[in-house]
Formats: C-alpha cells, sequence, structure tokens
C-alpha cells in the first residue's frame, strides 16, 4: 500500500565553496543540501527533475525551514537524511536531518513543501487520470 | 524608546547567477537576499559583520524559514522589506518581504533567526554590562 | 563610427555570500562580479540577456580568464570595470579590471569571450541579414 | 624522483543549483568544480586545505582559466582529471579537463594556478629548510 520510499540517506562532503567568511558552511547552502538529497531520491526512484518537466509536471517549492544547530565545516563528511513527512493528492513535504558522518552529531534539520501541478500549454494538460492523480501514485509509478 | 530602527527596504536586481534551470531565482538564493538586506540594515546602523566580531560578538543565525509565491527571475528589480520582529536579551528575529519592484506582487516572505553570543577566548568575555547586555542596546549603542 | 559603448563601470558590495573560509572573496565569484557587469552594460544599452534570447540570438561563454591580485573581501565596495577588447562578426571579448574602490587598488583582472549564435529552430535563423551582421551592430542597433 | 601525484579524476553530478537560465551549468561553476577536484586531490595525498593552514602555509591562487566546449546540464555525470603542469619553488599550476562521464566529450578545460607561501605572523615564518622549500616537497612528505 504504502510502497513509495519514504526515507533516505545521501552522504557527501562540504567544499571550500560551501563556506563563508565565518568559516562554516553558509546558511543558505544547507537548502542546497537538501534538495541534492531530493535530487538523489529521484534518482533512486527513476527520474530526475528533467523527466518530471518532460510529462508536463511541475513541483515548485512552497516553502524551505531550517533550523541551525551546530555549524558544518570544510571537508566534514555529511549525511542528509530525507523523510516524506506529508503526501497529499496535489503536494509533498520532505524533512530533513544533516549529521556530522564522523561524530554523529545533528547539525540542522528542517523541511522542503513542493506543489505539484501540470504546466499550462502541455498536452498533459488533459489529466489522463481526472482531478485525482495523488503525488504518490506520481513518486510511485509514473516514471 | 523604542529608538532601534525597525523596518528597512533594500532594492537590487536580480542576476543570471541567481536563477536556476527553471528559469526562475534558486530557492536557496531567496536567503542570500534576506542576507543582503540584513548586511545593509547593518551598514545603515553603522556597522558590519566583522565589526561585531572585532567586538567579541557572534551573531550565529538560528532559523531560517521562507515561504514562495510567485517567482523572481533574471532582471527583475526587487524590494526586500526588512522588519525587527523579535528583540529578546540575546536574540533577534528579522521579518523579510520579497516584492516585485515594477508590480509590487509580494514574491515571497521569510524569517531568519540570530542569537548573539560572546565569542570564547576573548577580552569581551567578561561582559562589562553584566548578564543582562540587550541586543537592542547593542543594535543601538554599541557602534 | 565606433560608436558602441567601449568601456563601462559598475560598483557593487561584497556580501556575505560572497566569500569563504579564507575571509576573502571565492575565486570563482570574481567571474560572477565579471558578468554582472557585463548584465549592467547591456541594461545600459537597453536590453538583457533574455530580450536577446527572444530575439533567438544567443550568446554562449567560450572562455574566461582572471588573475587575482589582492583579495577583495566582506563588505568591500568594488568596482568592475568592463572593456570591449575585440569586436568580431560572431564574437566579443570582454576585459574586465575590478578595483578597491576606496583605496583605488587593482584586485584582479579578466576576460570573458563570448561567441553570438543563432539559436536553432527560431525564425530568426533565416538571418535577414546575410552572413555578414556584426556584433557591432548587434550591440548599436538590434535594440 | 617524480614521485608526487601528477594526474587525479573526479566523479560527481550536476546538481539543480549549478545550472542557470539558460538550462546549462552557470560558467563560474566549472572554477568550483576544479577547486572540488584539486581538494580531492590533496585529501587523496593525505591533508587538507585546513591542515596546510595550520603549518603556516597559504596557496593563494594567481589565476585561473576556462574554455568552454560544451555545455554540462543538470544530472549530468561529469568526470573532472587533474594534472599537474607545473611544479615550481613556490607555485603550482593544475590543468584540468571534464568530460561528460557517459559521452565521453570534452566539455571544458582550463587551470588553476597557485602560489605557495608562507603566512604572516606564524612561526613558520622561519622556514626551516631555507628559500628553497619545494612545492614538490611539500606535496609529497609535508603531511
Amino acid at each position: 500500500m504504502n510502497n513509495y520510499a519514504t526515507y533516505f540517506q545521501n552522504v557527501f562532503r562540504v567544499t571550500w565553496a560551501d563556506t563563508d567568511s565565518a568559516q562554516i558552511v553558509h546558511y543558505s547552502n544547507y537548502f542546497r543540501f537538501f534538495e541534492r538529497a531530493e535530487e538523489e531520491f529521484y534518482r533512486y526512484l527513476g527520474f530526475n527533475f528533467i523527466d518530471i518537466g518532460g510529462k508536463g509536471l511541475w513541483l515548485p517549492r512552497v516553502e524551505a525551514f531550517c533550523r541551525y544547530k551546530k555549524p558544518a565545516r570544510f571537508n566534514d563528511f555529511i549525511e542528509v537524511e530525507l523523510t516524506v513527512k506529508e503526501l497529499g493528492e496535489k503536494s509533498v513535504k520532505y524533512g530533513f536531518k544533516i549529521f556530522n558522518k564522523e561524530s554523529a552529531a545533528l547539525l540542522a534539520d528542517g523541511l522542503r513543501g513542493n506543489r505539484h501541478s501540470r504546466q499550462a500549454n502541455t498536452e498533459s494538460n488533459t489529466n489522463p487520470k481526472g482531478n485525482c492523480w495523488k503525488v504518490e501514485t506520481f513518486l510511485q509509478i509514473s516514471f
């Protein structure tokens, strides 16, 4: 039933360009880390943002939040954990946690909400599944 | 009494590098716009992040939030409006609104919370004003 | 004769997000400063990248170079000076110099070369001016 | 004799945030890819930028160049190849090639030159090896 992936982990290095003059990762870059985990999650499911666009779908973000607990620094090996928090007819909300891979310390947590909508001026606009295409279905079987 | 600045506007252009493949501003860059307004606000008050560090103070961000309403695009002239939302003994929370300057449409709103603390290993650690140094005071008269 | 603009100055602040852990501007960001000056130059001439695309033209960059002399730091007020170095039938090369506005010190110089070409699958492909549309003409009168 | 590593490959994904409104990687980000390969190269050799700073050394970049051949796009799997081009007493120049991992097409090539110098105000300033500390030695055995 609930057979979409709901949990996903992605590990990567903090690069020099991610940091700022405080010698920690710039606060905006945590949102890039979130997105990178989301990208890898979609890849794991078998598609990517471009494939989605090609199907006439669009996933604009509607909100993003991050709570900063401990700084990430250059050369840190961090783990980004993605969880599907809410999955509606037309929206999905991901939760994220960022850990220092070595110390296991929680560095930050947050979320990103996307709304799924049909692009204007595409054939897909006719929406073959009626008004009730579920994001869930989309994540499971569209690709 | 309430004589710290509580409202500040900053206008600037969206550059090509701010955008992504969806031909809109990348969602993480709204947080850079927020920060840029905060930087200009401090300049208006007569100091900057580096001056603050030199005084042994530190303003780590504790949380950041953005709600996306309409996309900003390359070449847009945007207005970032900063408001002091909460001002405590040791923390400050700024609210932000981003408008399209031409259409006056609200593109996004959000917030950024900073905690103000003394850096370890600095003379300032002795905290000449006792435990009760107010961020308010800091914003008004420290510089 | 030589009535296209060949010299242009643009002044702006270094933001916190421009810097890295060495507490100076990240070396890749000088290329963003170059581009920002180019964008302002086009605006001064009366158009922007999007307008160009709408005309079926495309300006892919072919090379970029920067020589770093002195670091730019957070809060610096910098001046980017753009010069048209070479202007061919189908290419343009811009030279850039970045100065610290206060000290007048030269921080970096460099260049960026663009090739101008017609996009595939556009009406403009027919190229009404024959093979000999000059970038020069483009910069002067196309818009 | 020539027992320092002179060739190094690093593979990674192009993320959404790397791209711009032309739906290709922003031209400044190739320089971040170069640096990321350099970082991995140092890690492979057993140290990182921070370790170097701790030894009182500093590797400021003096020049950077990139020639763009074909665009890299979102989701591309790219290979960055680093080569030690020149290794002097106090400078090192790296050459870079970026390939599309799938098609093997060369997307860009370039270079980055660093000058190695002692930081002011460090003990290391006394330079125990005289004027003739070789970057080569540094890369081989300092760490």
